[in-house]
């Protein structure tokens, strides 16, 4: 099941439900208008939004305009973000001249969830000087979790699957780093593609809990990464676990991957500019690649072997704010 | 004015107007159901309730009974709290047995805001080995703030001002601050105490963005400390900028101050036990204090010198969570 949310003018937005080809939809109506309170009543939302995506493989639908969606989820609750691909951590402490972090934990930082991005939608930063930057990762929007599952039990939690672009601001993240506190500065709104998916309609690529696509990356046209979410070291399963040790989580929760990055980063390259300014550092002493400027464009879509995006593309580009 | 909420069922209570006494409360009604809608349209909402203020003080109202009330805030979208304390920060790099922090910026943190626990709530934590840790704060609810605002113009958009506590087990506290990614596990859900305050409602314990007052805390029924909320090295004003320079912050936002600390601990006691455990440290080498147990109680109050306490108290048990 793929299900998208279109802008109406209020902060939650119009649930709808996707056809296969992602040409047509449905409203998912008042039983679950939007998302957010999808999320709360899943078992009861789901089994409507299940009707209406029959009704489109039977034809139904109008037609969907990609133009016109919101992030699937405009706002939640909470908002987790893992850093779960060890290759993408150990560039990321040679990008940052760090110590090699010794933690027995996953890492994970709480974010803002009061704003996601559209899919389309310009995204505005203050200064070129900051360090503009995307991050490729996948997600996964969870349930009401209790506190203390199981990573087994949270696997269940997992309702949805989406594609999660997290914008960086790499001048800060060092500064916030050594407090010790996590990002606030560093990490601005994030934005979620098109389509939300239940894991069964990623197939085999659902994998342990894990989204094994590649997630493929241009930056002002040019390919740039497309590397697979399959090497995460731990799954989104004991993300969730990890998160719910001393707190439940709301339903409409969202975990992130953090940066997707393989061991064969020579060959697929990488899912963030920092990354690769880090394996230029290896190569040659010194970062070349710089940050994003203002006009510059980003699309992220991950694919499947026989070609399919089940979460749609990310595409946009970077403005300057105007207060 | 003050403000409160009370539990009705749903996820944001209702919101109530409460008299000077606290004896009495007018429902705020349909103009601003419940103080997050309220924060979103504040400028007429705050006209809807100032009216039934003044009516409160014609001798109007229905009684008002504490334990039936919520947080002022059961939810929110952000919850961004700040170590303003200069003192405190010190005392916990003792604690903690860390290096000195070199930092240009206020220190803050990204925390659960989902739920936001009640006065009176008991509040469950899974292990008692986890250090079971209370921290008195003070902290402020915005409106909609936009992005790059200055300390001086953030002042206006300081709408209520609250008491906190900000619950922590100490056990992860340190290895999540070693990553670098913050607080997850060691930040389960905060306490607000009865009643959100207009500014003005402080009278001349508002100065500079801060607090001025004495935050009472009792453990076990025993005096723990007294220390001024004046002390900030920084306002709630440079707190709420800082918060928005590369974001705008949602209307009922929290910024939190940091545990209040005061350099003349000596005299005043602290206002967390890891605090008072850094303070034997240093007096005997180790700390003697341990944390707090399953049936301990923790009650807060600021109080003025005249013995009023506008937010009300924080009273609460801890109790082993059984899932």
């Amino acid at each position: 099941m793929r299900l998208a949310t279109r802008a109406n003018g209020t902060p939650d937005g119009e649930l709808v439900v996707v056809s296969q080809d992602g040409a047509r939809c449905l409203p998912a109506g008042s039983n679950a208008s939007n998302l957010l309170a999808a999320m709360g009543d899943w078992s009861s939302a789901s089994a409507t939004l299940q009707a209406l995506a029959d009704r489109l493989e039977q034809g139904e639908g109008e037609p969907l305009e990609v133009a016109s969606l919101a992030a699937p989820l405009p706002r939640s609750w909470q908002w987790l973000d893992g850093s779960a691909f060890d290759t993408h951590g150990e560039l990321m402490q040679i990008a940052f001249e760090q110590d090699p972090l010794h933690h027995e934990r996953p890492l994970m930082y709480q974010g803002m969830s009061d704003r996601f991005l559209a899919p389309r939608e310009d995204v505005a930063f203050p200064r070129e000087e900051d360090g503009v930057d995307f991050e490729g990762e996948f997600g996964v929007i969870v349930d009401a979790v209790p506190m203390g599952v199981t990573p087994q039990e949270a696997l269940d939690h997992i309702k949805l699957v989406v594609q999660i672009n997290d914008w960086s601001l790499r001048a800060f993240a060092v500064p916030e780093m050594v407090t010790g506190f996590g990002f606030i500065l560093a990490k601005p709104a994030s934005t979620i593609a098109p389509y939300a998916v239940t894991p069964d309609e990623l197939g085999n690529s659902w994998q342990d809990g894990r989204v094994a696509l590649d997630l493929c990356i241009d930056w002002n046209g040019e390919r740039f990464g497309h590397a697979n979410g399959r090497e995460m070291a731990v799954g989104f399963h004991e993300l969730v676990a990890h998160a719910a040790t001393t707190r439940s989580l709301v339903a409409g929760t969202v975990i992130g991957s953090g940066t997707v990055a393989n061991t064969g980063y020579a060959q697929v390259g990488s899912s963030c500019i920092s990354e690769r300014r880090a394996i230029e550092i290896i190569a040659d002493g010194k970062p070349t690649t710089g940050f994003m400027r203002f006009g510059d464009t980003v699309r992220m879509e991950a694919q499947s072997e026989d070609g399919r995006a089940p979460f749609g593309a990310i595409e946009q580009q970077v403005v300057k704010h105007t207060g």
